[in-house]
């Protein structure tokens, strides 16, 4: 195991009809409240009215943003600022999924910038220091956001993706029930999020991680378990609870103490498809992740212990044949991923190799791929996006 | 999954030299410093001298409390708070295994406590609000101290030993190589320890639970591998790592996160016996673990479901027969803690049955065991500790 230092501040409260606490929580840091939310769904279940009514009754003082993008963008975190300090806001209260609190992060840390141009904020986020304190609502599992202080911003001007870390929700509110209207493709696509949170980490050259390595594999089950009773009954609470603690938990640090970094090389990949095409991020993850798999197989045939290490303590495969195992744990995920009706190839999505080249220029200056698990170079990457066509 | 609140403010430092942050995490709290510690231990591995070195060459002034007892007294607490008004200090660092810790974290508390009764304290534990700013460095894996809020001090005169919550530490120096010198005994009653708070969650009627179980079986494996390689070769890194890792997750509060609460019965009655016996807390676990799983499942056969989970994901049975697999798993428990040394009846500790009705008294009106997996009554517990002799 690899040293590590961590802490998680961020104070979790889940479970149904824990919204209760949504006035205590925010009163604590004053009475001036940001609102962050995305599109309709928030209103659609009746949440944003929900809210509304609390906030009202307790007397806060609410400023608006809405319309945060599912890939929320540098225009956005910067009409949050402006919000922030024209109304001296207190506390910001996310409500939705991972975009939103992204955003929300970035807005945090933003009102404290003193430069001009917070798209340069994005970029050297390590050195932010001090951030507006954060209140989620969770509505959608998926990006683990509630419980990191990671956020992904996108400028679509210049095709830029990046994730930066920023600030730890004070607190999020995580009821399982606000996920029922949550659609099959979403759930879908949240669910191969929360695997590819845990392949990021768990394919490593680290060996002596049992602990780490447990906690993964236990998320991947309880992803693979419970993503498909969610999609076939909406409103299962054991499936959508199982899935939301899944997703925090993916993203606690936790499946990689003591692990080596790999740079995240799937979402490396990913924020570029994103950037460039704004597609569903769970979606390209789902697109990449069998593909990365079958080309670091290929190149370091060596790396298969890994495979066979998933497919015996996730998947029950046995035997002695490692690079067979390999392949069948390539064949279960890419299947998996099918039978929840995620697309399998680019072209479902209308998107070309033009652009495959320089996104990989790009996914390499973003994250260090040379200390991938397999390392990979520039064209490594370029020869993945084409695999995914 | 049942609803829970739930943070870990704790700063975990992990690894080999992490000692290097000492210094840096203190100075954020002041100079004055209660430096606590037991016995000889942390003189013998020389890190009482590499803490003062650090401590004296950082400009702290220091104060020491030695002597700390296994089962800290409540009479250590009354001499920490004594010596923290005295000496206005800034910030506790506590030097040892749980014990050390866990009467710090009283005393943490105790110096804002306006009573004169500090045995009183401990009993209303729960209205503390306030405490002196803890820091430690773990020599022992075990009681998780480390990662919670919790401790557990003794009062000798009463026969009491109560389990309460003080504090969480602000931050916990986690070194695998100061547990090198821990002896086999040691070890394996640690060991014990770490098992015992995943089996008193595990063994609960939630059966909808499985991102918690599955991480509470991950840490069973991985004492059920390591704790031998640990006694085996003391100083294996990769053994005495996964331990400690293992030892901070299993209180961290994640593996019971959304199931019922169920009083900690083992730790309920083994209280008792360290209370009156003095023993070691981890041995009297080793001890009375199996014989109420025997007795639970005489009680209620029903309740071998659970039994047969653990049997399947810890230990790889397979099979149909609930009932023929609860006995199973009780023997492999009971078999791997003599395997590791440790004594199997209180008849080798020189302890007779002259408390048990007393002791079994105190157990139930301490906690709520008339809520456990299976509901124990006096007459219960007075039945278990005769099953022990």
């Amino acid at each position: 195991m690899l040293n590590y230092i961590h802490s998680i501040p961020t104070q979790v409260f889940f479970g149904k009809g824990q919204i209760s606490h949504l006035t205590g929580i925010l009163g604590a840091y004053g009475k001036r409240v940001l609102l962050t939310y995305g599109g309709g769904s928030v209103k659609r279940i009746g949440l944003y009215d929900e809210v509304m009514k609390l906030l009202h009754d307790g007397g806060f003082e609410v400023t608006e943003l809405s319309g945060i993008e599912p890939n929320p963008r540098i225009q956005s975190v910067e009409k949050g600022v402006l919000l922030c300090r024209q109304n001296r806001i207190d506390v910001i209260l996310a409500v939705g999924g991972g975009s939103t609190i992204d955003c929300s992060k970035a807005i945090a840390a933003g009102v404290y910038y003193e430069g001009s141009d917070l798209w340069e904020m994005v970029r050297n986020a390590r050195s932010l220091q001090k951030a507006l304190p954060l209140v989620d609502i969770l509505t959608l599992s998926a990006t683990g956001s509630e419980y990191d202080s990671g956020a992904v911003i996108t400028n679509l001007d210049t095709h830029e993706k990046l994730g930066r870390t920023f600030t730890y929700p004070a607190a999020s509110i995580c009821d399982p029930t606000y996920t029922f209207s949550v659609s099959a493709y979403q759930t879908a696509a949240g669910s191969a999020d929360i695997m590819s949170h845990i392949f990021e980490g768990y394919f490593s050259e680290t060996q002596d991680s049992c602990l780490s390595d447990g906690i993964a594999e236990t998320v991947l089950k309880t992803v693979i378990r419970y993503c498909p009773i969610a999609i076939a009954k909406p409103d299962n609470y054991e499936a959508r609870a199982n899935l939301m603690s899944a997703s925090s938990i993916a993203c606690s640090g936790i499946p990689e103490y003591g692990k080596q970094r790999t740079g995240w090389p799937c979402h490396a990949m990913e924020h570029e498809l994103s950037a460039y095409y704004d597609i569903t991020h769970g979606v390209g993850l789902a697109i990449l992740t069998p593909r990365w798999m079958r080309f670091i197989l290929r190149k370091n045939p060596a790396c298969a212990w890994r495979f066979a290490m998933l497919g015996r303590n996730v998947l029950g495969l046995t035997g002695e044949d490692e690079a067979g195992m390999a392949e069948q744990v390539v064949s279960a995920i890419e299947n998996f991923f099918h039978t929840v009706g995620l697309p399998s190839s680019l072209r479902e999505l209308k998107i070309g190799s033009e652009h495959f080249a320089e996104m990989a220029v790009h996914a390499n200056q973003n994250e260090r791929l040379s200390h991938a698990f397999v390392p990979l170079t520039t064209d490594d990457l370029t020869a993945i996006y084409h695999d995914c066509l």
